[in-house]
């Protein structure tokens, strides 16, 4: 099933949003224009506008005011992806070259905190100094994330838990504010906006985890970029803690991190930890996330909504590639 | 005369604004903390800060409720130094390493979107939505006038007007706004905002053209980084708009802009522009905005803070490197 289809009664919500992105990324300069016209038309699923849109209709839905924080939750993430490529030196992405590969470091870098700025600038429209609150903290965490995930690189003697509290600061609360923020800005009773914001935790974290075992287990051509990349340069994710005392991965593994290892052997490490206990295990905790994000659904007043989020949840962390 | 004399009644209030823009970095993460204290350690004049603070006295003055002006407009101050050394591949900035020198692009990379998102934070405590406004429009315009800067470099069919607007976004409107925020965050009435406002950017536009003058004239320890290095990258700066026809600058400028030119060459260029008239015309516009910045002065109601305005605006536009 394709993602779109699970959110088809959204459509012309979701045109909404793309017409006022369009909008937003609108300025006076003509390469400003062009390189952030360039990002939004690389696409992506828009996955953080739905969630917000869908939290939405447990309040008083209006397009009108979601907009609002629906254009700047998307516009952080795709500040974001522009400034990893500027680190990633990446030439890609999603098939289409980077503002950084087609411009330069320099363009890719004022257009990230151009877009920053535009999605501050949207959110002062919500009359909700809270919702604020939440977009500014998010983007902090986001960064101490980023930044966290340095400090961790290389460094095997990690805990699960640091793993998680950092996929939690990269992915999952970025998604928990796609949420909580749809429901505050239309009014959303505040138990509902618990479980939302809980929900959106939730399916966050089970979609990293997915993301990091699919790094590992996904041909070139799935990912659109080198199968373990995350792993080779250094990230050590969840399949990789769980597996690296196995003893088909251990040494392989402490060779790639000395960086004493053959192209052969990168393929032999991902092989094992394709089939070590680890990648069970990681699957594991994908899916307690999983479940515990349904367990919010459930709790949710009952209305159009709530079976879309079920089935976008489900989706996420059931995808192959 | 030193700038710390200009304001030293403002030294325990900015004493305040210092111990609250360690807070404000401060994070769990112990390299972020490491990166940002860097950063704030190596210092800079708080030029801005002291802006938000003057301008304040305009109103009812209280440290408590400006320093949520003053931090968050020094942050983004900070924040846009820290990605300009990414991009610039700077190793030292004010005889200190840069944090990507000392770290790499990517702590430098998302310092700085971490110090942009407090900034927000911060500016969230001000309990005036026109307040977030002007900071995220300022936020904004830097960010266009970065790009615009890119589009404008090595072109030599600029107009002055091209010049002065890229200048106002990149400089101008940083100080502008801080003598704005600090006024509206005290209170300030309408008429007197409006006067700091105008004086902020009129010293800032004098302020930048005498910085681009001192690119020119300066010697390499005075800078304390290569005289000229601003044209050899390419920017048109207003003392080389005014002399591009000049007969001793034409053929090396083309030279230069072309790539072909010779370091003695390039030594000559420099002293062809020190020495031509579009020097002495650069002078003469950066004397007529502070005029005009001291022309806002005089009408702003007498107080303690309006002789400082006048004397570092005096002070800005007159210094020798």
């Amino acid at each position: 099933m394709k993602l779109k289809l699970l959110y088809s009664d959204l459509k012309s919500d979701l045109e909404v949003i793309e017409k006022e992105l369009a909008v937003a990324v609108n300025s006076s300069s003509p390469l400003l224009n062009e390189a952030s016209l360039h990002l939004l038309l690389a696409g992506g699923k828009r996955i953080r506008p739905v969630f917000v849109l869908l939290a939405a209709k447990f309040g008083n839905y209006s397009i009108e005011s979601i907009k609002n924080v629906a254009v700047p939750i998307e516009l952080i993430h795709m500040a974001s992806l522009v400034h990893d490529d500027v680190i990633d030196d990446a030439e890609t992405r999603r098939g289409r070259e980077t503002v950084k590969a087609q411009w330069n470091n320099r363009v890719a870098m004022y257009t990230g905190d151009f877009l920053f700025a535009k999605a501050i600038e949207y959110i002062t429209e919500v009359q909700n100094t809270y919702a604020h609150e939440v977009l500014s903290h998010t983007m902090i965490e986001l960064c101490i994330g980023e930044i966290i995930q340095v400090e961790d690189k290389r460094f095997l003697d990690q805990t699960v838990r640091d793993y998680l509290r950092r996929i939690k600061r990269k992915t999952a609360i970025l998604i928990s504010a796609s949420c909580e923020l749809g429901a505050i800005a239309s009014g959303t009773d505040a138990k509902t906006v618990r479980h939302l914001k809980l929900f959106g935790y939730y399916v966050g974290m089970s979609f990293q985890i997915i993301d990091d075992i699919l790094d590992i287990v996904s041909t070139d051509e799935q990912l659109g970029k080198p199968a373990g990349s995350d792993l080779l340069q250094g990230n050590i994710t969840l399949p990789v803690l769980y597996a690296k005392d196995e003893p088909a991965v251990a040494p392989l593994l402490h060779a790639m991190l000395e960086g004493t290892i053959s192209a052969t052997d990168q393929q032999n490490l991902l092989k094992a930890i394709r089939y070590s206990d680890g990648m069970t295990k990681a699957k594991q905790l994908s899916n307690i996330y999983l479940q515990k994000a349904l367990n919010e659904v459930k709790q949710l007043p009952a209305n159009s909504a709530k079976k879309s989020l079920q089935n976008i949840a489900l989706f996420m962390s059931k995808r192959k590639f």
